[in-house]
């Protein structure tokens, strides 16, 4: 689920008119339409995350193109599922991971890969927020024991950072924690919630590096703390999503006296910022980072690139996630497995 | 100018198939065809502003509605007798003051409307960046002695928030200096510049309350320092356009020992942030500020609404302009003529 | 070991007349001369963490008090006995965690047993620095197996505060990693290093609540970063050791549209802050965190209050780093004992 | 008036046992006790401004070194007398200019003056608090006609500050505003109040470059806001009072992508602050500051070097001070007098 659509807690139903009121000239309330319609040649699927597999199949086996909202599906096993069929069909796909279309973000991936750091020893990152943090707040799919949590819904991010900054990560412990036990159900009762509020996990990186992260959705004040710090040998990151057009850099070889963490504002010499402003300051909002992720996505149907992160990415991160939740449940260390949906011990 | 156009130092000549490279379906090098196209009922000019009168006044009798970008003329006469034919006309108009549009400084201006503050005292504002700091940037129509400089291009900024937010300013006294004295005139030889790097101004405001303000286009480093701080009896309120989601205020009646400048995070409680994303922390860009800018001026013509910013507040603006620079010239204090392009002492 | 020695990797041997040269009236270097000598009420021990506990147990035993430079020992086992002696003899002891001694940190604590957070859920501490980053640095006492490592070292004051604010600590999963495993030992050959670079852990509280630390001197770029972000029902706090004078308040009753982390600037409201500046602004230095901390010792030996942090407190922070340890070992969650030096499953 | 006292609005009487309650062994109400003294070899002079002259002379003749606190006198013409006296007599003088004596703001004018910075072009500096915001705080010292008001009392320190960085101020036109009419007289009425509240100032520098400051004591909210930022034509350095241990430097050399100010943090690099703490990130504190301007002029008075800011500097500040309000009252710029009490146009 994109953070576009995070705090939307409930999901009345639509009336019949919603496609007229919201300005389309078309719509329908039986998503088999789509599916059906021969003129249709990319379907986005914003669903609740339930839906996901089967709609996607459906899509896929139609012959679509398909993006869908992370996550892909609440298990990984339906993930490389879904995975699997559409790379059987070729057909593209895209989950919406837009944080990572951030050009300040890139920037720092360029940095990590030219060795501008030296060799990563160190990574940690957080993705707090404080949505769910009032206790009356109700019960949602977001609370639904098959794939919900604050792991899975903004963890999921701070691994996906983790990942695209410092490589693939080989094996976690995690602790996922229920803080909030109970919720209202919506019919004026109350019901149990079992998922994580905060999910924590220590990290091992290929790379030789170890880490933490941690998601969580009762972190009262913060709105989008997603921030990482990364540290090399020879110079070190940080960054912050609530200022996510600036990225800090300290060089160690910056001269005695004069070393600090230089405030680097987001500008055109950080493709694609260019693009949306002509000049540094101007700054991009969160929508442009979605304008970003949506314009790789068509490039790459369009032949251009690959995907910048299809089915497959979004099944990694499901394997991170549950590998994560069932680290924590068994309370020991697992190995993230390659393709599988469930890491081994 | 708009900041979007800011940088942009030369203006080469555009290739001839320039509408088909950007993605237009029409296009055409003489601009008058617009003009005498009737199927065209609202004209944009971002042309140098040289040009923005003739084109404007040529619009307006059209009966065109127009969008000029800023300044509207080099001079205030001009802008004068724009504004008063658009107003003979009745077409609606627009000048480009965007950053005026972020929500946070709607909620500033509400909250000081509101009393929030108590009686306003003091205020200071600045928009100071370095796009002009090499010397060896060419000459270009901004350093045009008629209506450049850095109090026209950046510090009418500065003006129009503070404006804006405390109200009319009544007195001025500028301080308008050139440092760089000549720059490459695009020939191999170097042309003088008069026009102003660094323009500031004592201000006094109908309120009661003094204040200062600062354009400068020569400051190394600041990519877009459009700050303001103002104090009043029983709060302040602090901004940097540096990171334009976060309004900065101070509350004295927080109890002792618990009060200090809360970091307020642009949210749908800040309207109209929500229409652009659904929940805080997410943060809107640069475009979006144009978005809601341009929505405004359209709602205007649709008549649901007065006009954001139109050509007589963009008149406004260059009175202030021009009212400070004849007061730096003539080194004494200018009241600010209500509706006139002068001062008088 | 305080942070005001954390950085002088070598100790050369004083030369003889160091007392005369550093202005004292007197000295030795047989520091049982100073256990012998009845004139001395008071022994301050900073000599290296091996000899800390034959040194206090000296001290102790002639009825001296005892200021020890944490770690109190490099096993908890040692510290155990020293506290016991300590606490046998009647003598006042001190061990010294100056960072709990900044009045921000007081008021912190005071609001979150006032109730000002409401319920506290969740916490999430660091300590970070990069004076361990170079890997050529030699190899020092603070590597050694037994009690060093930068859990020990500076993970230690992240436990502190943890428990300082948030009450103790129940259960930890510990993960320590060591990432330069060799460094020069200063007769031109390299040697071994076992202890951690990073000591991370997850924790739980008495009071519920769940959080994590990490300890980490090798962390590029950073000077003193010993941060933490603690999250309550009704409100929340984020406080920078960078800007130590500093601690920012989220209230959530605050109204809709004025809520944000408020920046409260210590003052004479923050005792003891007034006893060294007489108005907010000013700021104390590290040497006052010392001054405050030494005042409290003072005054417990005086008879006017318990000791503020005295050999049965730093045995508590040696027995939770000593517990991580073997819970990072053992790849296991284990219980803090209460007294004991060691965890039990 | 040092900040340290800045504050203490009222002063009542000291009971007569005063010096015992504070812990000096000896005490007198009659200052000319001290002056008679021959053991006593040098005076600091704390007490209201409207004394510092008789006092200061009184002590000059009996050939003692005299600290005074800021402002050396109400009236230049005044500390002129003082400066010439104690010149004549060859004693050694201080006026407190605590924060120069910043280990950063001594860094910055090495960076200056080696031209790290290239030629500086452009400068800003404020100094605002609020302890006079109170409209109800009454009437004291600070409000006499002769000297007192937020020019002289803070605006001051941003005057001193911009000379020591960029060099001596040539002309100024300035801006003194009132805004608080009158205050409690503390006899149950109220008083008119004639200085100024705010003041500010254009500036013109020898070296060419252009400026401004603001002092402002009724800036609701702000504690320590002694801010500047200078820019230079290779690079650029901002700081704020409210974190002092910190300097913000922008080097236009840096690569393209990779600029920013560097946030550089106070340590050993940064003479003297390697005498207060071992290593970065400690950080010093306000009377930290004033020992090292006091540990210079006690240097001073040994012989070892200049006085760090003696008499002359003092008059030369007081100078600036009344050539600007004479400049806002005149309504015109100023040459600032090299060494006389007021400014010629």
């Amino acid at each position: 689920m994109t953070s576009t659509s995070t705090r939307s807690r409930t999901s009345p139903p639509k009336p019949p008119n919603a496609p007229a009121r919201l300005g389309f000239a078309k719509g329908t309330a039986r998503w088999q339409d789509i599916i059906e319609n021969p003129e249709i040649d990319l379907v986005s699927i914003t669903a609740p995350n339930a839906l996901h597999k089967e709609m996607s199949l459906a899509a896929i086996a139609a012959g679509k193109h398909v993006y869908c909202e992370k996550p892909l599906a609440p298990l990984a096993q339906d993930a490389l599922e879904m995975t699997l069929a559409a790379e059987a069909k070729g057909v593209k796909t895209q989950v919406g991971f837009n944080y990572l279309c951030n050009p300040m973000l890139q920037t720092a991936r360029e940095m990590i890969r030219a060795g501008e750091l030296g060799e990563i020893r160190g990574y940690r990152g957080i993705h707090c927020e404080d949505y769910m943090a009032d206790a009356n707040g109700p019960f949602t799919f977001r609370h639904d024991p098959a794939g919900g949590g604050a792991l899975a819904d903004i963890g999921s991010h701070a691994l996906a950072t983790a990942e695209f900054l410092c490589g693939p990560v080989t094996k976690v412990m995690g602790d996922c924690v229920t803080m909030i036990a109970e919720r209202p159900d919506g019919r004026g009762s109350r019901r149990a919630v079992t998922v994580d509020d905060v999910g924590r996990a220590f990290l091992r990186f290929e790379n030789g590096a170890s880490g933490s992260i941690e998601g969580n959705w009762i972190a009262t004040g913060r709105k989008m703390q997603h921030d990482f710090e990364v540290y090399g040998t020879k110079g070190a990151l940080a960054f912050s999503q609530e200022h996510f057009n600036v990225l800090h850099y300290f060089d160690t070889t910056d001269r005695k006296g004069r070393q600090g963490f230089r405030r680097i504002e987001a500008s055109p010499d950080h493709s694609p910022y260019g693009l949306f402003c002509v000049a540094a300051g101007h700054q991009i909002g969160f929508n442009d980072l979605k304008a970003i992720e949506v314009a790789g996505y068509v490039n790459a149907i369009a032949g251009a690139s690959p995907e910048p992160f299809n089915f497959r990415a979004g099944l990694r991160i499901q394997t991170l996630v549950e590998t994560i939740l069932t680290s924590s449940r068994e309370q020991r260390w697992l190995t993230v497995g390659q393709a599988g949906p469930r890491g081994t011990a």
